[in-house]
């Protein structure tokens, strides 16, 4: 089985299912901003996954579709509001809601994709346990932002709490897909909470990636400048690595003057980089990403071997190996 | 029975239950606006009812406190989000959410009081019900506000956009209490659909009730000065009205002004006054409020007398002759 060809089929039928499900209906000001924000919407890993997640508990991948939009335009919601929050002008090179409509029309429009999304998902056996699924990932996205703005202020963040961060803003929302993929196949608890642990650990492998690619990656490859976390002054896996293990009066200087000034510009990029080298922080980034997706496919383990299990053990490779 | 002590009883109840549901967890940036906004709530006009109609419906009024706090969060949210669109520093005498925190916690903050409140609905045959009949409530409202921000911009708003605009702003969320009430009871279709249209109409008499006491309240009673409405440009079910009976000159030049002007100053009240008098406006306005408080009452005519039928009858009289 050719498991990206299978991934794209997946798609594709999400991709179809959206588009029914943004149809624009009156008033246009609420329906209009909400079709256009679903409309370019990424890569759709969250509905493929609840997708997949279904199938490997031994149900049909697609009996879990509906499911999987809603969740998608959970997520989407939340970009909604974000985008607010960090006054951002563009996602996904088009202009955001609030600055193609305006602020209150985003916040509507994020308030009522929350509707849309439960309103999607269908009766079901497990119906009860969905929503509460559903509604607790709907909570910890909101909790996991609400850290994330404490960050930014914080001067005194540590390692766990930036993996009780991101296990809320990232992997919370992926764990609803798994768990939710795993009710619609009426899986028992422990496959149910090896579909979560999979979840949890891509989430928490991806992110803690991300930083580090925003310092090593190949620029070409990367298709944007390394160091930009730097320069935002974003306190990431390996600044606050740095900042726990810092000795030197050297990496105490630099750093204090980042946490200080929240943000140093790139020409101390380099700077960086040779502390995070002195200080063993990439190696022990990679070797912290790497337990992370080994956990992630240990909890698969218990699993029936299936296509859509493969699929998401190919998933978890494809992550593992990436370089963008 | 004595209605008014029963209300205080059913009212005391829902405090209890608002106080253990908004209890402070982590990160209390959430969970503190959360419990401060909920803490000084109005006359939870909406949980109450929500018990009476389960209680009409044949069903034990307790048995619907959770549905009825959860809908009583769900207005909260609301009213979280409307402060920050309308920039309002205060309601009900305190700093709304934004002023005293910030915009992106009052954000985050209704965005996660939505999940508290589905996160409260209990599990029951009727589940799947109840969960859709609230989506559908929060829809509603949110389309209900795009309805009511683009009035503020039209020139051209007709008696029946207001309307529809009332019926979703205000009655949807009430109709939402009130059908809930009916699952919770397990009523049949007659049943629920007399509880929505008593929901309703008590809704849209209410609310045009509330912009003829604007010009027409004793000041004494009322608490406030009359025409703020016109003050503030709102485009209420008199001006409406009036704009589209008035022909003479001297009115279309009133209206016009205020039109142009998004409202005019105390000196101009009693100018509409004299002109929504000239017109039969109060008049007409009266005569629709009693029409909509009796469809209120005959919807209520299938169900069987009970105590809480009698008390939903007694709502309506006491908000039918309220003068404040």
């Amino acid at each position: 089985m050719n498991f990206e060809t299978k991934f794209d089929e997946f798609r594709k039928i999400i991709e179809n299912r959206i588009k029914e499900a943004t149809q624009i209906f009156e008033p246009i000001d609420l329906y209009e901003p909400y079709n256009y924000f679903m409309a370019e919407g990424g890569k759709r890993i969250r509905p493929a996954l609840t997708m997949m997640a279904c199938g490997a508990a031994g149900g049909a991948p697609e009996s879990a579709l509906d499911c999987g939009v809603a969740l998608e335009i959970m997520h989407n919601f939340t970009l909604v509001h974000d985008d607010i929050m960090d006054k951002s002008d563009f996602r996904r090179n088009r202009p955001t809601v609030h600055k193609k409509w305006n602020e209150s029309i985003a916040i509507l429009t994020g308030d009522a994709m929350i509707g849309f999304a439960y309103r999607l998902i269908p009766n079901h056996k497990r119906y009860f346990e969905i929503i509460q699924t559903f509604t607790n990932g709907l909570i910890e996205v909101c909790e996991g932002q609400v850290y994330d703005m404490q960050f930014n202020t914080s001067q005194n963040v540590k390692i766990d709490d930036y993996i009780k961060m991101i296990g809320k803003k990232t992997s919370a929302l992926l764990e609803t897909c798994s768990v939710i993929g795993g009710l619609v196949a009426d899986a028992d608890d422990k496959i149910i909470s090896g579909l979560r642990n999979y979840a949890k650990y891509l989430g928490l492998a991806f992110q803690i990636q991300d930083d580090l690619l925003d310092m090593i990656a190949d620029e070409k490859v990367f298709g944007k400048k390394v160091g930009l976390d730097i320069q935002e002054g974003k306190k990431t896996y390996l600044v606050i690595l740095a900042n726990e293990r810092a000795e030197k009066p050297e990496h105490r200087e630099l750093l204090d003057k980042y946490y200080n000034s929240n943000g140093l510009s790139a020409e101390y990029v380099p700077k960086f980089n040779e502390m995070f080298v002195e200080l063993g922080i990439f190696d022990e980034a990679k070797s912290k990403i790497a337990e992370y997706f080994r956990f992630a496919e240990e909890a698969l383990k218990e699993l029936a071997d299936n296509d859509c299990k493969k699929m998401l053990l190919w998933l978890l490779d494809k992550l593992n190996n990436r370089n963008y």
